[in-house]
């Protein structure tokens, strides 16, 4: 059995940590971790299926020898060190939105568009973590119904911003609690107790990036430039697990009884669904967990073909490190690396 | 100057407290104010305008006598002790949900509506907390452009259900600092880092009774029955302030800048609309203010005439003890009471 020597730029943060968890329950062969960071985290000893692996500084050199590296660096880095990596003969799976939308570059959910590898790929983007929950319940409806337009509202955990926006949330909570100022550091408002519609820049069509990744990314997955996708993004008070609010158009007409069906049976989605008995999706019960969850599913009155859906999932697993490593997986189980 | 009696039904509860310091604040003559409460309540002294009342326990023949009583003590009690004032020669302006949709009972947001009222009511209802603040901002731009449909998403604030529900999110949140299991006792799930995509009770559709106000009493409100509203409400861990993101269909089209022009001139709306500067409407800063704050106003690109809207309001205030003292400054200013 071919074992795989691999590299992780950006050990040290938080989606880092993840994807040496998630890489270590997979089923890819490891021969080799090469745990690069910061010189900030350098030095860390990480403990990898019983071997003890040291996290080194990131240089381009340590990137010579290694058959796949994941990225999870932020844009800049990626930007900079990915075709370092890919000079060496790395497949590079990066976690940040640089490559996203370079029209050479795979913007891969395996359960969605797997089958756009090919295995010629020398860089492979993985999608923000807001767009991937939403096309794995969007993809199978829109097989069946074929989707026109999509109106999506975020409520997203602090945890997609890194540990500097987790620590926020709790010193503020903590300050809270023993009568002290809540201070902001990281974000430009608190959100201890307050909601803040703003993630990422702003451009100059009032939008944020994030709100752009979500319409143009949710394009490029599903393979059809005609679904329109119009989204505001918002930060809430929940460290782990991002929520939203689908309302989508469809061509054909879909039951809430049909899409419940076609979604009980797409792979990497769960349907959480029985109000009576207050059972629905939320973070609580999607940390932790691989899976996206969705419940809520009713008809929009509105429409002629119109569906209401809640969604919600695990940001740092299958929103980030668990579909990096799912793509790599994806890979090697098909020989495509 | 005539002076009235007033009467408060649910005075201790928090919107009944609001209330007090509404009316205080108002331009509403007071000769005499009756604070009625469950026995719990009940001896509690209240300083009004520099004079002390007393919390009775509420009993029906305790209305006689009064010129106006706002009742706000639930769906339960307004239906059954409503009638009792009425029949006593009160006014009342009820805030809870049971009235609201009687075709004989006006449904009033002063700002949007207010020329229903005539003077001959005997009973006038309060808009549900997270409709009168989508009505104030939907009511300009469908005068200027009629509204075809909306599809609205809520991030409310615990207060919205009660002293009970703002001491759970505040045990929740010291358990947590304090290293102790977080317990719930008011909602079905924990709401401490966490959002309930549950607001009131879940009918057959698998609406909520809360999306079907927002569905309802807006059409009521705005007066036209063909304004479609579709609605997925979320309580979310804020103290106080409800956010919501609206995204409208009109049928002529207005630019970002022209509904901010027409918003910015509209009563009781502030628009707080300058990203670039991190300026938008959020919980804390509505918080205490009677406005209702509008921003991140920008084009819906997926529709020929569409726009984004995210809306924020102190649901106590505005929400709902602002708006029922409004209603009664609108009667006696205009010499209706």
């Amino acid at each position: 059995m071919q074992k795989y020597r691999v590299g992780i730029v950006g050990a040290g943060g938080m989606v880092g940590q993840e994807m040496i968890r998630m890489l270590e329950k997979s089923s890819i062969p490891v021969s080799e971790l090469r745990l690069l960071a910061t010189e900030r985290s350098a030095g860390r000893r990480v403990t990898f299926r019983g071997e003890e692996w040291t996290i080194e500084p990131t240089n381009p050199e340590r990137f010579s020898g290694l058959d796949l590296a994941f990225f999870s660096a932020g844009r800049g880095p990626s930007r900079e060190l990915a075709p370092e990596a890919v000079k060496r003969g790395v497949l590079v799976i990066d976690n940040s939105s640089a490559w996203r939308m370079d029209p050479g570059v795979p913007l891969v959910v395996p359960e969605v568009n797997g089958e756009v590898l090919t295995g010629k790929e020398k860089l492979i983007a993985n999608p923000n973590c807001s767009t991937i929950q939403m096309v794995l319940v969007l993809k199978p409806l829109h097989d069946a119904a074929r989707i026109k337009r999509v109106v999506v509202t975020t409520f997203q955990a602090v945890s997609g911003s890194g540990y500097q926006a987790v620590m926020e949330l709790e010193d503020q909570v903590r300050a809270y609690v023993e009568g002290r100022e809540m201070e902001k550091k990281f974000y430009p408002h608190r959100i201890a107790f307050n909601v803040l519609p703003h993630i990422d820049k702003f451009d100059e069509t009032g939008y944020t990036a994030e709100e752009w990744k979500m319409v143009r990314e949710t394009q490029k997955i599903m393979g059809d430039e005609n679904i329109k996708v119009t989204a505001t993004t918002v930060r809430v008070p929940v460290f782990r697990g991002h929520s939203e609010t689908i309302n989508i158009e469809t061509e054909k007409k879909l039951t809430p009884g049909e899409a419940r069906e076609i979604l009980a049976r797409s792979p990497g989605v769960v349907v959480v669904d029985d109000p009576s008995q207050d059972l629905y999706p939320m973070p609580i019960i999607a940390a932790g967990r691989e899976e996206t969850f969705v419940g809520r599913i009713r008809e929009d009155f509105t429409l002629p073909n119109g569906l209401n859906l809640w969604v919600v999932a695990d940001n740092l697993l299958k929103g980030a490190a668990g579909n990096a490593v799912q793509i790599a997986e994806y890979l090697v189980e098909r020989g495509l690396l």
